[in-house]
């Protein structure tokens, strides 16, 4: 959590942009674990992309899912999407991109990483994971 | 919303084809603006799809996020899953193609285009929405 | 349902592995029609994956959705994600790669197969897709 898709033209990114992009991504969640952000950049070739039933060549689409959180109020969720629109902007909407995305919100008991479980929000043990920046095992159930 | 991501084989369809089962995808949602029906078309290289275990080469596989509007009754539910099949047979089922689908409904709360909330279901500012054809700033609580 | 997304690393598996990876996770729903299991593989390009803000080339990512079934317990939840661990094992554990999963639940409502509605879990109707391993017509209704 979370995982974010980007879907964009061909070429639309150096790798340059798409780290600085992840990175910008990564600074929203900084209450979490960073390993925790994973962005994963997908081209989409011409003629594969419609919007409206019209082919689109600059159109960025993202589709998040977060997993670890849920956003706990109408304006939780109204601030969550204004400082993404935030995050991204540098790289989409001032690069002339028209762009659009959404959350899913997904259980958290349905979600491992490296073979464990993660810890309960704001847990000792999500604490450490934070600090080290690396998934390691706990006895679930202690603090 | 919707995003609607089609994995078919490669080669599958032309960039006519494509276009027009995105145009049909979109007839599907004439209630909403035009402009909210993404489609997605993504071919899977051989070997990289398995059904039961067992690689195919023929399937087309359609997954959809519905943002706009949850479907409000198993009646509704089981229309709208008819249509869909009916919209996208020409080019699936009439061509010999395997497929399968499923939507999912994520929250409308947690969605963006262009910066923009979209308008709430039915509001004055939606109507605006479908005749513009695009995402226009209104104020939030007028009607 | 289910319907497996597997994020790799550009030739991190062979077409023998996929396929018995996939044979693998296609084991974990003996209680399904087999045909209901798909696993799709994606490679990502180098400079594609971040996690933490860091391009990754040894990491697998994997989003799954389950249509089909929901797990009805917590008890039930912690034994899929051992036991969903253990089948992937041989492939991405143990062959070095760092991993992450993560599972949504959608409407069992909101799905088609071949344009058919899948019958109703643990159904007499079921029975006859697990034994045929195909779709075929049914009356709804009908035991």
């Amino acid at each position: 959590m979370p995982l974010w898709k980007i879907y964009h033209p061909v070429d639309a990114f150096t790798a340059e942009d798409k780290e600085k992009l992840a990175g910008r991504i990564t600074g929203l969640y900084a209450r979490l674990p960073k390993f925790y952000v994973g962005v994963i950049f997908q081209e989409v070739p011409q003629h594969s992309f419609f919007i409206g039933g019209r082919p689109v060549d600059n159109f960025v689409r993202i589709w998040v899912d977060h997993i670890a959180r849920t956003l706990p109020s109408a304006e939780a969720k109204e601030r969550w999407i204004k400082i993404s629109d935030e995050a991204i902007a540098p790289f989409i909407r001032d690069r002339g991109y028209n762009w659009e995305f959404h959350i899913d919100e997904t259980p958290f008991d349905l979600w491992s990483i490296q073979g464990l479980r993660p810890p309960p929000a704001n847990s000792e043990h999500e604490k450490r994971w934070i600090m080290e920046n690396r998934p390691t095992p706990y006895v679930t159930g202690t603090p």
